[in-house]
């Protein structure tokens, strides 16, 4: 692009990247993903999820950057080194920038952690961490007067998300994956601004942009099927550069205009939780019936939690 | 399944076969296919597409030991040894069951065979071949009052067909990504009888029923895009065994319905080729404007072609 060293080569964009060429690269996508599909105004206030990987600290570094409000909500997920060490990128982050983050520690605040969720209810992991998240963001978004949550969803996970509901040609699930949701039904507005770019984009934002982060992947998450998409993915990226974004661009563009009908009735009936007051479609909600079970059983170590998987 | 000795290890049926229970198998799945899809009556007269595989042998085979009057056309089409061999199989195949098998030879009766096709027009070659086949097979079957042009599609084929267009999310050809298309507009009514049977099985078939077959892929097809997706969705069958199985037959079950209306109108406004009086959009058809180009062409080999590509 120009004549400055390039920090990272992009096959789908043909070209290599300087630092300062690179982060125009991310801001005008990132721009683009907020305006096209309108997640936010320039005087929202914003709660970003942050978990101190790279794209929750990117994309709240992007929309600081680019003048947002913005605050991070960190949840202790118990996850025991891996957890620690994320918190502490996180914490540290924020420090070093004066941003606002608020944590919560599910074992300080809730009584239990995901390893001991998962055995306690026979959930598998990632279904009770992403129960878990879900309920604690929506709730803290609420309480904090947000107007939205933002994640730091890549195109690399929405594209994956997509393969795993198109290969089982999950109708609602496909109907509902959109890169912002509005409020309603008592949830709050949800936004993934960084759908336009990929992980190694993200990365390569982190590392110009001199903030650390939690390289590991979550240990537990290790070998599901989540990453396994995404690797068949990066095959065909490989051979056909482009072919990921043009995979979740081209369903947002012309598949989701089908299945607009099914995304309202996927939702259902909802009343509130009669024990915390949460939208759901039971008596109890999930994340109720779940701290019930988990905060009454013995903790059980990470360890025993990946050993099972693997 | 029984004590006979086992010939096929089946991880999506959880099973081993011996012959009998995989031909017991593949004749099962091959009359619910012809049964849910309404492929064809049992005295309609069936016009085979033969390519001298496994997969256009086996159904032949399937479709007169279940007492179908079933008749084969195998087309020419000049792709050197690899045309020799399979044209030879083919005719092997219907000599010794003593069965009707029609041969066009592309050079002979058109002056041109595909890999000179595809230097002439500047088509890549499978686009070439696949013109050449869809009009010759439609014409035969027109033209000996045929009811079906029955293909040996498989269920491998189709979900990698599937795949590709999925990644593309190119809805006109997802709408009319059917087993069994009708007849309509001057096309004969097409069926695809295989669509419940991988390649894995069909090659057993072959083999239990001592059927002989071109093993080689074409030459020019491979490391095309279409056995790139088959290896993809092979690396998710082995990690999760009935996986492409689900994702076909639950494209068929789930959204086709919602693809409903583009189905008709993918096909666009259609009148007689003024020169052929097939069905064309334009004045003159895409099969006689290749004619035109290929047969003025001076003869390319196979060599050239393959070459090319690698």
């Amino acid at each position: 692009m120009c004549k400055a060293p390039a920090v990272i080569d992009l096959p789908r964009h043909n070209a290599h990247f300087c630092a300062e060429h690179l982060q125009q690269l991310c801001r005008r996508q990132v721009a683009k993903a907020i305006d096209d599909f309108e997640m936010f105004a320039p005087d929202d206030r914003i709660l970003v999820a942050v978990s101190g990987g790279k794209d929750s600290l990117a994309v709240w570094d992007m929309l600081i950057d680019a003048g947002y409000r913005a605050d991070g909500l960190y949840i202790g997920l118990g996850i025991g080194e891996y957890s620690t060490d994320s918190g502490a990128y996180a914490r540290r982050f924020a420090d070093e920038r004066n941003l606002d983050l608020r944590v919560i520690d599910l074992r300080e605040e809730y009584g239990y952690d995901v390893p001991t969720a998962s055995r306690a209810t026979g959930r598998v992991p990632c279904s009770a961490c992403g129960l878990s998240k879900r309920r604690l963001f929506d709730q803290a978004a609420l309480d904090g007067d947000y107007d939205v949550v933002v994640t730091g969803h890549n195109l690399d996970d929405e594209a994956a998300v997509l393969f795993g509901n198109t290969l089982r040609w999950d109708i609602d699930y496909l109907a509902r994956q959109l890169p912002v949701l509005p409020a309603a039904n008592g949830f709050p507005k949800k936004a993934k601004p960084l759908v336009r770019l990929t992980e190694r984009e993200t990365a390569a934002w982190c590392l110009v942009r001199g903030i650390d982060y939690v390289v590991e992947e979550c240990p537990i998450a290790a070998g599901n099927r989540h990453l396994a998409y995404k690797e068949s993915l990066n095959a065909i990226e490989a051979t056909s550069p482009g072919s990921k974004a043009s995979f979740y661009l081209g369903f947002l563009e012309r598949m989701t205009p089908l299945l607009a009908d099914r995304s309202a009735a996927a939702v259902g009936e909802l009343h509130e939780c009669e024990r915390c007051g949460a939208p759901t479609t039971g008596e109890v909600c999930a994340f109720c019936r779940l701290v019930d079970k988990a905060a009454a059983h013995v903790p059980v170590p990470v360890e025993l939690v990946v050993g099972r998987r693997r």
